[in-house]
């Protein structure tokens, strides 16, 4: 691992320097070589696949795993995506004169060495390995096991493509080795790697936490929710409320305790109520809750704390909107918060006072991503504070440095 | 500790939402809270004083622990020029509208709690204190054991300026104990402190990054370059180059290595050689520079590494830009770089290539600090690269996060 790492900082210093014509050309010919390379691609694929199911690996897993044809493609797809996003790097900003005389402003710059571990998915190679090579980093990326194989096939496509445009091949390296001692190994080279983001369960993360002596931009875990105000627009209200929940329910922007105020709740809830039954979400609801649907599981006190990724919903009928905030910070992840209502001075204090790494008004949760936001494809959802918050794409991956222009001036 | 980590972040939650203006008063009141409390704080301050010299601390800590009446004016009028500037906290930027309808944009927040842990000067108490409150956040300080009762007469004042403003007295805690385990305890307080800050000597430093559960922002050393390319303008390189050195010699932005290009270095030594030497600076050159100021003591390898923080320079020839940039790239510590140059291209390529908080084109690297910069006050200035980098004001303690407006907009 340290040899990576030399190699890693020795090729982020050129990548850092590239001309944006350079970089586009390189992700280019990666996404040409995945679509030609497809064969071999399945090929190896495969033998991920059979190892998994072997090792017992369960259907929705194995799922993840595979690469389809589709996938192939849109695997080069996202390629050209990021190829086409405004290169951040270089941009000035600020640059004002002083009183002194000399002119300060500030450079966006990239991080340097940025270390990827994640898990199952073989796209997310291709995909981290376009951000950070955008974004004028250098990486090293660390996938899970069972698709070691899909992972180097890809990773010598991205070789290939790096080297056609002109660009060291060993600014992306994707560690060969399954070792899961490699990974601790990794979280110490803090002299080669800037920071380490880590893409997967609860478990990864809170082991890359407490190894790392390099910075981390995680993302724990999504406890998002809605609160429907008693000043709410009831259609706005069900129709939000019920995206936000079922539009996909594996996602960590999905709500998973719905709020609402006393005002409104015997409007509003039968109507959602309802809906939500016949989309087969279990809700699991207080007791003031269980007054209005009855037939509702009661909810435990776990329940507020709980992300579920899955078809249920915990329900809350809160005193009003100082209640709710109450509950958002009590159980909430800082995540992504929403408030339905039609009334300004609340939308105004709830957009301030929840500290969330997103907070919306009457629109669905399921909205923050990067996609969504402008920002093109994210390396991940920081529900870090320092740094970057929320989605993180390619800004996130740079950061400032100070320029100074001055005419020979000096300090009195 | 754990007790007054939920202090604090009670009264966050209060202060984060503390308009402007009561912010302002609370500082004019600590203002003039220190300037009515100067005879107290004082009296407490000798406590300080003979305690020191009865530990034998030597004159210049003692120097620095004085609070004299000069020292005492000047915390008030750092508190003032704080309540002037700016608040960063609530603005909103980048609000655009997007495809799907709703709107994106940012909005600056406090970081929550800032714990702060600091040597000796009494005036960091008051200062840190200030920057944190103006800019939303709730604080723990924590100063060195030989100001102690300096830093809780400080402590009194600010209480006492908060409660005048109607603003909870736990947004800024002093901790009272002089106990190093609590500094530890601190550092673990990870649910409750949102960063940490050390400002201090490298022992400090380095302990806080090694025990520190909490992100931290720190600032390790500063070995500072000025290079005079063969292409510089011969006064401007050697104003700038005394300059960097001698304004101030213990300060982190101080020059501590001058390159020299082969090409202007038998131009450009023998002026500046004789101003050092007039100035009672010590150079320590390399081979190259030794046969054109041959009274001039030879650098040993450590000394291309050396903080200096006194009047001692580290001095080398290099071939040219590329040898120099490999050099700054190999032994300093991405503090502040500068290039003395008239040439438009390599001004440009330096810029862009040198990796330092700070990278400046014919000017001395004693601006590098956030009253220069414009930033106001600074909490330090960070050598990491995440987050924050460069002098640290108002900006850097605090984050974005992201605000979306709707109209019952669903995702599809």
């Amino acid at each position: 691992m340290l040899e990576l790492g030399q190699k890693a900082r020795a090729a982020a210093r050129l990548v850092s320097r590239a001309e944006s014509g350079a970089k586009n050309a390189a992700l280019e010919a990666i996404a040409a070589a995945i679509l030609a390379d497809r064969a071999r691609l399945k090929g190896e694929n495969q033998k991920d696949l059979e190892a998994g199911r072997q090792h017992g690996l369960d259907a929705a897993l194995l799922d993840r795993l595979e690469l389809t044809d589709a996938r192939i493609e849109a695997m080069a797809e996202g390629l050209r995506q990021i190829a086409a996003l405004a290169d951040p790097v270089g941009a000035i900003s600020d640059l004002d004169y002083r009183p002194s005389g000399i002119q300060v402003g500030r450079m966006r710059v990239p991080l340097g060495v940025i270390g990827i571990i994640y898990e199952s998915r073989p796209n997310v190679t291709a995909d981290a390995a376009a951000l950070c090579l955008k974004s004028g980093n250098a990486c090293i990326l660390r996938g899970g096991s069972e698709a070691l194989h899909s992972n180097q096939a890809v990773a010598r496509c991205i070789e290939q493509g790096l080297e056609q445009a002109g660009l060291p091949a060993n600014a992306v390296q994707v560690v060969a080795t399954t070792d899961r001692a490699a990974v601790g190994e990794l979280l110490r080279l803090q002299d080669y790697v800037d920071v380490i983001v880590p893409r997967g369960g609860k478990g990864l993360i809170e082991r890359v936490t407490s190894e790392s002596r390099i910075p981390v931009i995680k993302h724990l875990h999504g406890v998002c929710h809605t609160y429907i105000d008693d000043q709410a627009d009831i259609d706005k209200a069900v129709k939000v409320a019920f995206n936000a929940k079922t539009q996909r329910y594996g996602t960590c922007n999905t709500m998973e305790t719905l709020l609402v105020a006393e005002g409104i709740a015997a409007q509003v809830l039968p109507l959602l109520g309802r809906q939500y039954q016949d989309a087969g979400v279990e809700l699991r609801g207080c007791e003031r809750s269980r007054r209005i649907l009855p037939d509702i599981r009661a909810a435990q006190d776990a329940d507020w704390d709980e992300e579920y990724l899955a078809p249920i919903l915990a329900l809350r009928i809160v005193d009003d909107m100082d209640a709710a905030m109450e509950h958002i910070d009590r159980h909430g992840s800082q995540h992504t918060d929403v408030i339905i209502t039609e009334s300004f001075t609340r939308a105004r204090r709830f957009l301030r006072e929840v500290d969330s790494s997103s907070v919306m008004v009457n629109a669905s949760s399921r909205f923050a991503d990067g996609f969504e936001y402008g920002l093109g494809a994210e390396i991940g959802i920081s529900t870090d504070k320092l740094h970057a918050r929320g989605p993180v794409g390619l800004e996130g991956l740079t950061t400032l440095k100070f320029i100074v222009l001055g005419d020979g001036h000096i300090r009195s």
